[in-house]
């Protein structure tokens, strides 16, 4: 027996770019899409008529709850902004300020057309109950950082990583997966990095962290190790085609190379590498390699949101201005990168439309003033669209957010709790 | 006798960027800001609750019924995008597909709360037509380009665009004014660029004109000239504190300090640097030397849409990855150089909240997920607000549009007319 949604009546993006006028069946019992074509029929309907029904976006490198940060603090080199303002607002984020900031990261998400991401974060069980309420995707991790710690703080933060992800993975009827997520190889000990990657391997659990975003993380490996972090990491056991890097912004053609071979997975944050001027990450080498590339937004506090459309425009921007090539990172690689290249950094079974595959979709608009002529539904999903324009968002075949309005989350409430958490976070950090 | 437009409730940007909670009183018939304060009354209301005030954002430089080619050719160089694409598609440009084209981007420019412009495109009547009905403000001026003219067609071509700037100044009741506007100091023959820009002076008509977009601009002059182009120009008399050109993304600093010197404002334009690969513009060094600098989206070809806010969002991301210093071009310097520096780079009496000005306003929506928590409303107007934030927008006292709802225009109408002239055009370049 099937309980089934039909989105019917507009365009569809399939897995090759292609663009053709089609409705898409949706089983909402076992949350996958079940035909594309001329379907008749529906138990339930959604609207596409005058949009395009493409995958849902799927930002694979966030920290959710930092939306309470968003604009806290501008300008500033990565180093000066976390020790003077981002690090001591952390330091007073309780559990409920965690869940505030998560829900309106998800309402952000739910209407910009993002069914699924990446959190790595703390107090990460909030987290888990956010996911479950709004009706997202996401495969999450407490963020392990040892510097700074003693032996036993530092072996506890590890553990808690691990216990994280055993005791979460299928939450949520299973739209929660884990990862085990050191925050960095600088910021985690290497004994620690050693120890618990193994055991994350036993029992089958990815890896989540932060590689080459800055010099400041490459050039002390390089001193100490005389290797490439890269190699480092694949030294340390750290590089499957299970796991995936944020960032990889300074990253050379033997770290290409190294990627393409294991299998793993870079995700590409080019607001957030803007605005820290962090660099230009060599997103069309690492496409040309073979490498799976991802879309993220990075914290909404170095971003400033988590648009996912700004962050396509960002990517296809940010590449052809650091090669010099207009033709660099096209239209079709950021659309590509932001669903199907996102999904399967994550290990989503989602991503593409078609049969068989997770229903997580959104239905962009195009009736809009900015998406108008129509020469290149493609072309404007990268460079015209904005959040925005997103119409209707489908996670696990269930409607999270119908005709703009979110189903599953209260949006003034939210916004109001997050405000009110927030201004008592920056209240106590002083 | 005045008829008040009090916009109230709200917070209100000022020009040092400061916030205040305040009403902005507005004489609709002389088309200026009274007062800025705690106005009770006023004979017309616009709710500014949960909102900010702000001045309306000034387009500094575009080609406004490129939109018709939004989306049309992307992903290609410079040349090769103009040669291959662009000219052919423009070529076959009707009068009438200029006002349908011009008419969808003034709709899109109100809903994202840009109250001004400057254009340089051709079939000008068009567009100073359309700038009238739709309600804003606007320098506008005839593009010429004399390469590949013979003498008769060149000579033709910049007394059109010296007349168009004769007879619509003071167009649409003063809120249309001009300027001469050949192309660029590689498309159009010396001997015009001298014998027009003396006319122009004589007539006390300002001059907008490309520079230094790309190294393809600059080389050739330097090679013919031996001379940077912007001494060049000087030298033909172009520079004057009543010009400005766009891009100057290839300038050294002998350009910036002449730039300087004359008084003449720059019109940045990172988005279209970056899609086509043309490289960043020294903005920090620009606003350093004290030079006034605009903001721009160059023709929705390339850029692809014509929101400002995507603009300031690019612009400061722009200048922090290209000096690698992520205090450079901060979030006031973007706010204030797509307001007060694009007005005064225009000769607009705008783009401050102020007593005595024009005004021309909008109102951006806070009570969004995207837009929560309130930091920093500075902040949130460069990295976080979109186009699609803006409550209303508000032109020489007159309200364009009221709770996103266009007054001017019928937006569908609109849609349906450009779409249609759009595939027309691109059926007949083939």
């Amino acid at each position: 027996m099937t309980d089934t949604l039909r989105i019917g009546g507009g365009h569809v993006l399939r897995p090759d770019m292609s663009v053709e006028e089609a409705d898409v069946l949706v089983d909402r019992v076992s949350g996958e899409i079940l035909e594309v074509g001329d379907v008749p029929g529906g138990d339930a309907t959604l609207d596409a008529s005058g949009g395009l029904v493409m995958p849902g976006l799927v930002n694979a490198h966030t920290h959710t709850a930092m939306t309470l940060l968003r604009g806290y603090a501008d300008d500033k080199p990565l180093e000066t902004w976390l020790r003077e303002d981002i690090w001591p607002a952390e330091g007073e984020l309780t559990p409920e300020d965690v869940r505030a900031g998560t829900d309106l990261a998800l309402l952000e998400m739910i209407e910009s057309g993002t069914t699924g991401f990446a959190d790595m974060y703390f107090h990460m069980p909030e987290v888990v109950d956010a996911v479950d309420e709004a009706g997202l995707r996401a495969r999450i991790g407490h963020g392990v950082v040892t510097v700074g710690k003693d032996e036993d703080e530092a072996r506890a933060d590890n553990e808690e990583s691990l216990e994280v992800a055993r005791e979460y993975d299928g939450a949520a009827e299973g739209r929660v997966s884990t990862a085990y997520t050191p925050h960095s190889l600088t910021t985690v000990g290497e004994e620690f990095l050693v120890e618990f990657t193994e055991e994350a391997r036993d029992e089958g659990i990815p890896l989540h962290f932060h590689a080459n975003e800055t010099e400041d993380e490459v050039d002390p490996i390089l001193a100490q190790e005389d290797q490439r972090p890269l190699a480092y990491a694949d030294d340390l056991g750290m590089l499957t085609d299970e796991d995936w890097v944020a960032h990889g912004v300074h990253v050379d053609d033997t770290e290409i190379d190294l990627l393409a071979e294991r299998g793993t997975a870079v995700v590409h944050c080019p607001a957030s590498n803007m605005k820290l001027a962090s660099g230009a990450a060599p997103v069309q080498d690492l496409l040309d390699a073979g490498v799976t590339v991802g879309l993220g937004t990075d914290g909404a506090a170095s971003n400033n949101d988590l648009d996912m459309f700004d962050e396509m425009r960002d990517a296809a921007m940010l590449g052809k201005l650091s090669t010099g090539d207009a033709s660099a990172v096209p239209a079709e690689a950021v659309v590509e990168m932001a669903t199907a290249g996102s999904a399967d950094a994550l290990g989503f079974d989602a991503g593409r439309i078609e049969e068989g595959r997770k229903a997580d979709l959104a239905v962009v608009d195009f009736e809009t003033a900015r998406l108008t002529p129509v020469h290149d539904y493609v072309s404007h999903l990268a460079y015209a669209a904005s959040g925005a324009d997103v119409r209707h968002t489908v996670c696990d075949g269930q409607v999270l957010m119908r005709d703009g309005e979110v189903q599953t989350l209260d949006a003034e409430a939210v916004r109001e709790r997050a405000a009110d958490h927030a201004e008592r976070v920056t209240e106590r950090a002083g």
